[in-house]
């Protein structure tokens, strides 16, 4: 009972331990502050804000500086004409975040047979730059939401995607950066799974899984507050049937030499 | 001619159009202007730092807030112990992230049977994690660079890494990122492919590989530049090597059902 009623405190107040407190530089804050926005207001973005959050994805790090990513950029009336609906959530701009094995084919005949090899690090390195672009809106004071699931917007629809996109062979789209502005106060930052069980010392400790049980109420409790005609149970049940659908798709891109 | 002097001038210039100057936000500066550092001074990293930038991490977003990432991390001595040499360039301290689908396997076993969206979803959210902590070390003046295939400390060293650090099945290494101080000048940015090659408005445009000639010029010039003994193509010919090693682990690790 005692462990409930800290979950529950958790929920509202789940703040990382140190890095908030006293003098951190603003960088810090927003990257443990950060909140995913589901509802934008009508207000555009500017063209500069819009040019910063892609410079800072094109200057993120990756492998070799081969930039294995590519960013597929719509207005409100871009997203219209490719998917005959609006952003998600209202956005104002959408940014599909892709990892990119293609451009670079004929430049680097040579890097071309370890596909499995070649899609991790280039998936890797779109998280890199995803976070990067996530970061320069928030620095920006613009709201936004990463979708994998969501919204037929990300991974789990890459099938969908590739047609609707016109991705070649060895362009995985990854999730897609909706961008706006929002007055909406924001919920809480979704529980995390404690540090010890994230954070292992010199190697890697099997019983960690042990450790998120707290966690897990956590995420229950925190869906049944934030969507009270859903569950966790009932968004993990539609995850997964998700994913059973990707599943074959995803694969197939590994494949494609 | 003009275009090898102006591919030159940028190996020296290359920075972001539009974000770096006027008032840009501190965090939006530091994303477009870190650069990996290869030098490291004895100073040691304090406890509050380390700290903080393991936060960041444990704080990044992550598909469905699930956190499929584990960072393992290496005092210098931890470091000593496990591989029976320094950190990676004398570094202060180093975070092997991994993308981890083993952890949560008992808590989500409806989420077992999809190995290639699991693992792929894993492996951008770990980038999500690697880059924000990054970003935190840059935010606190503390250099750092992310090895993916140096000193056997990345992805292409699954199999090295897995027994060194003791990772069970659905864990996969992708990076470590190295920490430090350092008073060494750092080398400019290296060279950014052009943003129409990588920005692409609404669909995919498959001839931006022909935009690259530029970028692949001041590629070799600027690894004869900073490495006079070698070549960027020298640099391809052992990347390409250590990627042929690594493919049949990684494609493994995608099986690890």
């Amino acid at each position: 009972m005692v462990s409930w009623i800290k979950n529950f405190a958790a929920l509202f107040t789940g703040k990382p331990a140190t890095v908030l407190s006293g003098e951190a530089p603003q960088a810090i804050k927003l990257l443990c502050s950060r909140r995913s926005c589901r509802s934008f207001s009508d207000e555009p973005l500017r063209e500069e804000e819009i040019q910063s959050i892609l410079e800072a994805g094109r200057f993120a790090p990756s492998t070799v500086n081969l930039q294995t990513w590519t960013f597929i950029t719509f207005s409100r009336e871009q997203w219209h004409e490719t998917f005959d609906r609006p952003i998600p959530f209202k956005g104002a701009f959408a940014i599909t975040i892709c990892a990119d094995n293609f451009r670079l084919k004929n430049l680097l005949p040579d890097l071309q047979d370890t596909p499995f090899v070649n899609l991790s690090l280039a998936i890797f390195n779109a998280g890199l730059a995803a976070m990067s672009m996530n970061l320069a809106a928030e620095a920006l004071g613009i709201r936004s939401i990463m979708l994998s699931e969501t919204a037929r917007a990300g991974l789990l629809d890459s099938a969908f995607l590739r047609e609707k996109l016109k991705l070649p062979e060895k362009v995985l789209p990854l999730t897609t950066l909706v961008l706006g502005r929002s007055g909406i106060k924001l919920p809480g930052i979704p529980p995390r799974q404690p540090l010890d069980a994230v954070v292992m010392p010199a190697h890697y400790n099997k019983d960690a899984g042990a450790l998120l049980g707290d966690w897990y109420k956590q995420m229950f409790l925190g869906y049944k507050l934030t969507h009270p005609l859903s569950s966790f149970d009932r968004q993990i049940a539609i995850y997964r049937k998700k994913m059973t659908d990707a599943e074959a798709v995803v694969k197939g891109m590994f494949y494609k030499i």
